[in-house]
């Protein structure tokens, strides 16, 4: 697929579903649209992802295009009236467009008639299936081993780490899948169920359900994680994918120098032995697992001296191997976990 | 409110919302629907709740009736084809339907006509309201002390010992109230969320919500807990409530003699220490809080001597009060938790 991603006035610090395909995805990107950067492109901003030029406005993207990715999402998930006259040309050029927005662009009339129209799908990432249902309790039935990223908060890596770790060990040979369970993880793959968006009585069947479709095609299943097990608002989400996935590894992915939970932050993070222990302790009345290794993000500490320092720190308080998977590579965590 | 519960071929024993009414409910119920048991009574079957005659059918029952609520929620939580007759005459009458199935009334054409027409009120209150959100991690601000009620697996007892230590407390002559958030909680209570059939992402919000709602009216809220924290397909809603709850103390509700998980027979149930441990280190960084007082449910055990020595088990593993709030009374956890 030929796509465009827009991102205005976001590209590429506040982008994360853009910069997100721009590093794991298959698909070509032909155009980022930020308006603010027009002119400019891709690479003067970002090294070791696709290139593409940046442009103003959808009807300056040249040539075939198959699809147009909303890859921004404000907070709370509204659609931005700015963003209307690009989706209105790309479904016009026949493209279909792509959104993990909590507004539907499916439920939108303007947007609904010219799909229709001009034969394009609009597809919302965050709409979940209607047929889901209760977990069995199955996922660990599956051949592959499953080992699942998790955090000591949300946006910590956790998306960044799965895609990471599968795109390594399949480059060492092993037959790897992303089980992706949230809006760019989705967008990047192609296929799964987001799961914040889920019914929460579906929450882990909706994991357990995509497991056991890949489980048994490949050696290793990666699955997203989201949120933390302590955060005050999203735990629920974590819980069901825990449960609900039966890793028989976990890696727990944080962020270097984050001392409290992002948004709430008079909600103090817990040390890290601490997650660990809570992480292992609520799995293994279901699954027994083990933290196997850990993520460090340093991208915020800009002294490569400084960053090793936090990352062997890291790995002491855990008590396993960890690394920072963009800067210093996957292999100490996969050589850990495979 | 004067009303009839339908509870065709289930009462009493598989008709937990109906029984849960004929308890807990201020409302009058004029009679219960089962075809099985016509022409008997409730007091025939059971003892210490409201007593009702047992009819086959709603053109049975006599005198003006406000409301038809579903009583019974088969596997699935679809709607009985035999039932229509019922809930059809109960529209004519002009009687609201309350109904907790997945099957929502609202969206079947006939009924949905038939309310209309007689100007009656379809509430499915497994149907969540549009306006949740994310929690906020404030529902500690409220001026009550919340207890919440966790359990050791599904159908342990957790809505029943809400209400009686509710009823207790305000017998002893406390300010208290419950936040429902099950099915039946909701029914007996007239509102709530119910945080199974809310989106993962505001589970933990749909409960604080509730809380804050309340919490500056009451000295103690009791909160409807749900599931287990290690049940394999349920643990999200579990997790979202202790979250969003952020509780002062906690009450551990469990089966006697329950040895694994109900339809999930292949996993075991902790240890009631390792549960004590799991819901206070999940929480604490969230709410510290303590398993202040347990709850055994005995009632499956005939002999009162054997069911007295169950209960000091129990209370030997927590080390805390417990009690059977139905066969011993509430006042031993009252006493550990006010």
């Amino acid at each position: 697929m030929r796509i465009a991603i827009l991102a205005h006035e976001k590209f590429p610090d506040r982008a994360k579903t853009a910069l997100g395909i721009l590093r794991y995805s298959d698909d070509e990107v032909i155009a980022v649209l930020d308006r603010d950067d027009a002119g400019t492109r891709v690479a003067d901003f970002v090294r070791d992802v696709q290139d593409a030029p940046i442009v103003s406005r959808m009807s300056d993207v040249d040539g075939p295009v198959d699809a147009l990715v909303i890859g921004i999402a404000p907070i709370g998930g509204g659609f931005d009236e700015s963003w209307r006259e690009d989706v209105r040309t790309a479904l016009e050029r026949g493209c279909d467009v792509i959104s993990g927005l909590h507004y539907f662009l499916a439920d939108d009339a303007e947007f609904a008639a010219l799909a229709a129209e001009n034969d394009c799908e609009l597809w919302d990432v965050r709409k979940p299936p209607t047929d889901l249902t209760v977990s069995e309790g199955i996922a660990a039935d599956v051949d592959a081993d499953v080992i699942l990223t998790v955090g000591t908060d949300c946006s910590v890596g956790k998306m960044t780490v799965s895609m990471e770790l599968a795109r390594a060990a399949r480059e060492a040979g092993h037959d790897a899948a992303v089980i992706p369970t949230g809006q760019t993880g989705i967008m990047i793959e192609g296929w799964g169920n987001p799961i914040d968006r889920v019914v929460s009585d579906f929450a882990a069947g909706a994991v357990e359900e995509m497991i056991v479709e890949k489980g048994d095609e490949h050696d290793y299943l990666f699955v997203e994680g989201q949120g933390s097990i302590v955060h005050p608002a999203y735990s629920a989400v974590t819980c069901g994918i825990l449960h609900g996935a039966m890793a028989d590894r976990l890696v727990l992915c944080h962020d270097a120098g984050r001392e409290a939970i992002h948004g709430y932050e008079s909600f103090i993070l817990p040390s890290i032995p601490t997650y660990v222990d809570l992480y292992e302790d609520l799995a293994s009345p279901v699954r027994e697992t083990t933290v196997a290794a850990g993520a460090l993000n340093t991208a915020r500490i800009d002294d490569e001296a400084t960053a090793r320092r936090e990352l062997e720190a890291y790995e002491g308080e855990l008590g396993v191997p960890a690394s920072d998977v963009v800067r210093f590579g996957a292999e100490p965590i996969l050589e850990a976990i495979l």
